[in-house]
């Protein structure tokens, strides 16, 4: 059956609502909107909740920024301290813990890279701290990073190479940075979801991968994530709707037209979507520009992230500590 | 009005005849297929198949090979070979003659960059038969070559730096190479086509750009392009087109619903998609390996053109030349 | 005979002055240091000066700042400020003229991409003046930028290049950039000349180019240069006269040492180095971390130049025009 | 005291013959020669020798081959094989071992990015057997990869993210392929060196690392090493020594300047060496166009270590698996 792809709780909340009448059961909601930024908290609660997203139990915070697609040196500043509040707000980040931040994803493929591309510039401690104690002392967090590939570049599962530098170095959380799929064009580098619940199978723009969260790793682990692109089928999907209901509207509902396009099941729909796209595709649609905008939006993340985890630096002093 | 974007004239040919029945006048077809690589050559031939065409008189000629999809680097091997034929045949390359090749397009932009990628590896040898005439003699042609970039970066418009470089340097053949935008998700990556008639206004994936071409250089200009994006329009369209005859073969032709169908015009229909699609955007569909596919296919159009431009060379010759 | 390479006017200078008492005849000096910045202009009066120096007739500008070295935002604000303003004080900029920006050198060889880098940060205008005339009017100045490879990479002549686009968009003024060759590891990446006298054959750490300057292309040349190279050769020379004095030093003058030393010409302390280095090598020193580097001076450049071309504009104004 | 910096043991033993008489005692060595390729094997034999060498007992094999500087695709075909011949002949490698290979240094400074680009290009296979073990049988190797990047982009040692990945996939072998010092520029990128000791701390020209050998993993480590620079101070010192015996042949043992030669001893050499060369700085020394060189040095290793561990794939099934 054809299903709607993303990776956002807020849409799939969304694509709940257009089937069903009410809130979904299990799920509680949380709006608000300051200084052209939105923030939308989605906290599934329960097993009813989480079957009815077809995501885990946690909270999932979106950070909406539409304008970000344009140049914006202040809103790009308010954007990264928001991300840095909600992780603050969504973890057990303190200056005594250790944080291993990974990037996720192919950094060979342009929409999948954001998550190797913001390791680029995360502030990276952790040597510091063991290597000159006196130096660096109680004034920075323990930070490490790494960009560990995906599936067909290593020959090993993402979440294997995870669980095992976890297992090694035993940080206090995890920070995952991925690339997502949305359904909806104008999210695309202008949105950030932030989990607690890490990433479990099946999410990401890439191949299905294993689950990378407490329950795996056994450290609390918090997923970053925007949209890069959404799947053509969504698009070819969102024709076909607009057709039908622009139909429905101009016939009555005793017609012959009118049944025949009710009628018309979601299987019927994803053949003919099917035959539109190349069957074997992993088709995707983006903005011609997307290597710029995601330039844009990795940049934002990774100051986030360092505010976040570096409070006691300056800027100047995490300029000169990245590599 | 909406009207499918394509910039080969194979699909031209072939959206003309979806609503017209028999060949198009003043257009003459010629197709072979051997060994895996079809080749369809479109003459437009009188102003009469120009305008039904919406392109210059002169010849097109596709090299269609679907299998490059997949690594084969025998076939890679042939369709090169069959590049170097072509241009040999379309235009006045003799090893007397200079020869300057442009990359058109953008090198930050994936799906643009195909030129600038394809210039890396032309044997460049313009400055050598200068410099050192009686070591490079008479067995090597004069090929210069340059990846103009576009409008947004240069300021300067890509068809006016051309034609600077082409008035100094007074070459007797130019070889463009450029991303063009299919209607057909199968062509990407896998279609050559090469024209005799240059580049005209409104081609090519970018910005509209001036004309490239006999009139505007005074030299002969022979058309390299490798479709790489379809746009996201597009796909709405033949998703939209599929439900429509669905529709219509499911119902008979008295029926109202049949009535409506056939009475939704084109305006409705780019209503809908532009409903569909944000409506300022440049969407674009490429498969998600689209980075790996440019690179096989500019690596595939730099040996054709090598081997075209210089027949007396072995390929550990041209190796050696390739800065 | 083996001759220091320098592309420094200061450093020419200082050799001459290694082997003569007194200043230079025909040229002046005017030093001022201001927070951790020196600023020299070495002025070239006459021939005699341009003789002794190896350089033409005019002024050459050296912002040293050897802190740049390490990050340090403020300072690097200071570096682009002082550069715009060097760039104001030598050249005709105003809002008023036409400037085409120039980012000379090899994209493929790190040390030499200096010029290409800053390109790609030059807020570039001219198409959005041409096009939209109200809308940008008379607050922003006509920039366009270029980078136009190197003779290895187009088989065309830089200068050629240059020249032709000259002709063809008339700009007021040309500014370069260019990777130079410094005596100094100290210099590398923090040392910028600005001179008013354009390009001459032979400068730049690349092959001898032709002229890039007011008598070449009929506009003013303001060439900006930042050493990113020693020459290994200098290394060595260096060596052989450390050695040198410190033997001599420690013997008196009538003995044979003394002698043997100070009759040692240079012409036997070349061969010496040409056995030490293979001869037919373009051997160059860096530190290690010379691609950080680069990156950093490159960013510094891009923003001085813009600052000196846009007075008008905000630095978010300049992001949104940044492609 | 100063001492010239070689990862190379057959730098190593020509250091220690400059200074001895006779082979060094606890080391064999054995010469080969063929089609412009020369074939060194070092071994190690005792704790004598590895004393003398400064390197742990075992076998170092040079494959040289001066003319790579040129390109030639038949002789870098020829070392590609001749490097599979030594990987075979040292290690325990057939097609029912699982092999892990590291490449090792940071991507982001040219000259030690030998490693990762080399990872690019190995033909991974790990994952395919493990899915489809029916479809890939017993036909290829399982082969995983990894750039684990450096302690400064990570925080974490490096030995110690190997050493996890080990000990969670158990591969039975590990090649590590490295960026080396030399003190001779004609061998930066024209010679390979692979051993079977693995990486031993100080090695590489980074950070100084942990071990990565059989020790401290558990499996056999088989280190493959290409020079891709050399310290500029040995340029330096070279510069000294050529003058020193310059000097010391036109003098007569008698003289005064023979023993002020004579008793200049390495201190005071290392003094002369530091003031020539800033004292903090991480000088190095490369041809101009050490960038193409170890694009196509990386390119012959990546085709020698897929030669060695997937005997029974052809050139195109190597293609169709590289990502």
């Amino acid at each position: 059956m054809f299903s709607i792809r993303t990776d956002l709780a807020v849409e799939a909340r969304e694509l709940y609502k257009d089937g069903h009448a009410g809130e979904i059961p299990g799920v509680s909601i949380d709006e608000k909107e300051e200084d052209g930024i939105k923030v939308v908290k989605v906290s599934i609660l329960n097993d009813e909740g989480a079957k009815a997203m077809g995501k885990p139990i946690g909270d999932y915070i979106t950070i909406e920024a539409p304008d970000l697609r344009y140049r914006d040196i202040e809103l790009e500043d308010k954007v990264a301290q928001k991300l840095a509040d909600v992780i603050k707000e969504i973890s057990n980040v303190n200056v005594n813990i250790k944080t291993l931040v990974i990037g996720l994803g192919n950094w060979n493929v342009t929409p999948d890279a954001l998550g190797p591309k913001v390791i680029e510039n995360i502030v990276v401690t952790r040597h510091l701290k063991e290597l000159a104690p006196l130096q660096f002392g109680d004034n920075i967090c323990s930070v490490s990073a790494m960009a560990p590939g995906v599936l067909g570049i290593t020959g090993i599962e993402t979440a294997e190479i995870v669980k095992s530098i976890v297992d090694k170095i035993k940080p206090d959380l995890v920070i995952t940075i991925d690339a997502l799929a949305s359904r909806r064009i104008e999210r695309l580098a202008t949105t950030i979801q932030i989990s607690n619940t890490g990433i479990s199978p099946g999410s990401g723009i890439g191949n299905k991968r294993s689950a990378i969260n407490m329950e795996s790793l056994g450290v609390p682990v918090v997923a970053v994530g925007v949209p890069t692109v959404v799947d053509a089928a969504t698009i070819a999907n969102d024709a076909i709707d607009h057709l039908e209901s622009t139909l429905i509207k101009n016939t009555t509902s005793n017609s012959p037209l009118y049944n025949v396009l009710k009628n018309m099941d979601k299987e019927d729909k994803y053949a003919l979507i099917k035959e539109v796209l190349s069957p074997d595709e992993n088709l995707i649609v983006t903005p011609k520009e997307i290597d710029l905008l995601i330039k844009n939006i990795s940049s934002i993340l990774s100051r986030g992230i360092n505010l976040a985890l570096q409070p006691n630096l300056t800027v100047d002093e995490m300029n000169q500590l990245v590599h």
